[in-house]
């Protein structure tokens, strides 16, 4: 028994197809034909899933399908995915013309919190919180290993939650939001602030000019004891760790799973975030703790994800 | 076909007989003798029951209790209630060696939210938040129905989300959680602040001291004009709404059920944060909106969802 994944990015789509256990058996790719529009994309789809399996093959049980923006997974409809130029498109039923099998829809940070959860680093737990720090911050939350999407599929804005009432100005027009506090463009521009108030940092020496600044510059000079950049770290930290602890105490996961670029740090920031952690978690002694892990699936992790909509269904 | 909803106060514990619609059939109540320790206090609740139901009825189906504290929902054992003084008693497990039904117990808030969602203002919905509004602020999740309470029944801490990271000190440890900003005792903090700082407000002829001061002060100033007891309920206000925005965006639920006193200033407190909220809500144009109501079925809430948690799980 086999899916097939597909991940859907505003430049490249991914095809893989998937077996029970999360691994990849064949893959193929295409450029996103953006300017082609909406009927070219989803025709492009379809060739390339005929031309990696027999679709009449009664062994492949459905087509998943991570796709970027606003999704209603309930319809399988686009309502919006700016860097498609989408609006209203019926993407499952448009494919279903082409493939007679199960489609289903989702967006692309939720899928990816999926497959982390059934097929990555998160396979043996069933409850999680998956967090994606990249230029915003994204999420999706597991429950009973399915996606819990929330009306209209539209929840799980997890970088939304705002942690400092009349805080940072975020990109959603609310402030304070932890997307302003913990994004890699936040953890850049926090590095920028600590490099003009210290010239005399060494994070200076790694980054020549302000423009050379990345997510690494702080962690990287952190770790060689540059006290400028302890301190943004330790910042980046703070916010992340109360962010997570937020969803904690509601959510009560078993772990929360960290992905993007910043994660490349790995047990260097899981150790920090853990000690920021550990001694603030709600509740009685008793209350569980909840793990804090670091994505394993990387650029793969949508398109496996997005089979695991179809796998999670299964009876 | 009924069940019996039983819940479990620090001063009383009420008995309801419970028809599938939420009635309540017969009901009764009992003094918790908390200095009589659980054997007593689970005997007076065998009592109870026996003296309002026939316990060898086939449309008897079960009994559902909400008890103060940590509870661990899958086994019925309340882990620690301080104000029962109980610490590890496997609740349902001593009442099932008196009554021969199934028995469920949850955490009273969440069997509150719980009661509200199937048999009161929420009835209409199977997504909500419920968050009640008391001497601290607590909530339930209902998910498709059914609580969402996550690992070991310790989630849905919904009053220890932090909105401003180091702001004000909360009872939990941590500081700026929602408790600290959207409680009554944070409400009358306020008040009281307010009325320190503005000798001349009409406050004073409301509460005639400090002491005097409650939950309704600043409210009922407010809709008389008073200038500081507006500032006092638009600051709650404010809070209020940033708190239920975070759970919109996490959830994206159909609606969120206001619980707790302040739910007494009714439409006047709806009309306020429906004006808050609704410029603020996320994402583009397409995105749900949330309604906002409050509690309708008062102190009656935990004992009819109680006999929801049984009700939940019937096929």
């Amino acid at each position: 028994m086999y899916c097939v994944g597909v991940d859907i990015g505003g430049t490249s789509i991914k095809v893989g197809v998937i077996d029970r256990d999360g691994s990849i058996l064949k893959r193929g790719s295409v450029k996103t034909d953006v300017a082609g529009g909406q009927h070219k994309i989803i025709a492009d789809i379809g060739n390339l899933i005929w031309s990696l399996v027999d679709t009449k093959d009664r062994d492949f049980v459905g087509i998943g399908i991570g796709c970027p923006g606003a999704i209603n997974s309930v319809t399988g409809t686009v309502d919006r995915a700016y860097n498609l130029n989408w609006e209203n498109v019926p993407l499952a039923e448009q494919l279903a013309r082409h493939i007679n099998k199960p489609i289903k829809v989702s967006n692309d940070a939720n899928v990816a919190a999926l497959g982390e959860t059934m097929f990555g680093v998160g396979r043996m737990y069933s409850n999680t919180i998956f967090i994606t720090l990249g230029t915003g911050v994204g999420g999706g939350i597991i429950i009973d290993n399915k996606l819990y999407e929330g009306n209209e599929s539209k929840g799980a804005e997890l970088g939304h939650m705002v942690l400092v009432v009349d805080g940072e100005q975020c990109t959603c027009g609310r402030r304070g939001c932890m997307e302003a506090y913990c994004s890699a463009s936040a953890l850049i521009r926090e590095t920028k602030n600590a490099m003009t108030a210290h010239p005399e940092s060494d994070m200076w020496k790694f980054s020549r000019t302000l423009d050379d600044v990345d997510g690494r510059t702080a962690f990287e000079c952190s770790k060689q004891g540059d006290k400028a950049a302890i301190e943004v770290v330790d910042y980046f930290v703070k916010y992340l760790g109360e962010g997570m602890l937020n969803f904690a105490n509601i959510f009560r996961p078993q772990a929360i799973i960290l992905g993007g670029g910043v994660c490349a740090q790995g047990d260097y920031l899981i150790y920090k975030l853990k000690n920021y952690c550990k001694d603030r978690n709600y509740g009685f002694y008793g209350t569980p703790r909840f793990d804090i892990l670091t994505a394993q699936l990387g650029n793969d992790a949508g398109m496996i994800g997005a089979a695991g909509l179809i796998f999670a269904d299964l009876k």
